[in-house]
């Protein structure tokens, strides 16, 4: 059977992300992604995670803690355009853009600030990174954010860029799918 | 690096096709994909190959001489249409759609004759076989072709398939894509 869009996301990021490198999770969430990439760069390494809601951030601490990872893992409680204060360079970026389930489905990621994330994180990734990007657009704003979003990684330059979309075309619902950006250079 | 899109495809089919079944060619052009096929099912697998062009069969059938697995391959003179006459169960099917690589560029598939040869071959595919399709769009009557190519596909009952959309999406100059129908059962 073909994998789903998930689990597709972390094969390409496992292929590419050595231990000891620095990776970011730009949308905590339920911290499965944060924990998934602090597994992958090991105890050299380092995660830089972000999300707006202390409910995601206390459920992601919990994991870490619990799998004993939770010293490699920098949380902060911002937005994701915060990612733009940061100079390192980085193996490869997730984000999950939607609501936090389980919480405030009104709460959501919205088109402009991803856009102004992505923008920021594509910038830090080395030659070879990769930036994920599952979009889960069944809610109010998530139309317009998967079309910006859309819009945004298309334009990019195919010199610097190559931009995977991989999507399950016979789902009811507005089925999550992925974009996936690759670094070149490497 | 990602690999290309045909990379992606051939992948996928030798991930489900087992020595010994029988596939099929849909587009015989110039014989890669059923010279790919031929080796795959080895000596005791059959590939079922079609195309209309005399310039495509003669090509594919030198390819197939040379590599000594010609006596597997049974090659039809005909529209890929014609897949509607075979009742065997089939593990694979591939289909490239466009023209002949360094032939007439004005023959080309048609979207009507294409849907109906991928709806037949759909039936044949066992529970756990796969249809790819390549859609090569950069020619006159590409457009309208990818467009009911993916419509048709995007219709089918997720029930019975699972139909994968794999693009690369900054791209210039109409690049080729890949649809991947898995048979679901298995």
């Amino acid at each position: 059977m073909f994998p789903n869009v998930l689990e597709v996301a972390r094969a390409l990021i496992k292929e590419r992300v050595r231990a000891g490198e620095t990776v970011i999770d730009a949308t905590m969430g339920n911290g499965n992604d944060t924990l998934f990439l602090a597994q992958l760069v090991q105890e050299s390494g380092r995660v830089i995670a972000f999300d707006i809601q202390p409910l995601a951030m206390e459920k992601t601490k919990e994991r870490l803690v619990r799998e004993g990872v939770a010293d490699r893992v920098e949380m902060r409680l911002v937005s994701h355009e915060e990612i733009q204060s940061l100079q390192e360079r980085v193996g490869a970026i997730m984000f999950n853009l939607g609501y936090l389930p389980g919480g405030d489905k009104e709460i959501t990621t919205q088109a402009a600030s991803t856009i102004r994330a992505i923008e920021s994180g594509l910038k830090l990734l080395r030659p070879g990174g990769i930036m994920t990007v599952m979009i889960y657009w069944g809610h109010s704003a998530g139309q317009v954010e998967k079309d910006a979003v859309e819009s945004f990684c298309q334009m990019l330059s195919q010199m610097d860029y190559l931009v995977l979309k991989y999507q399950y075309i016979n789902q009811q619902n507005q089925a999550p799918f992925l974009l996936a950006v690759e670094r070149r250079g490497e």
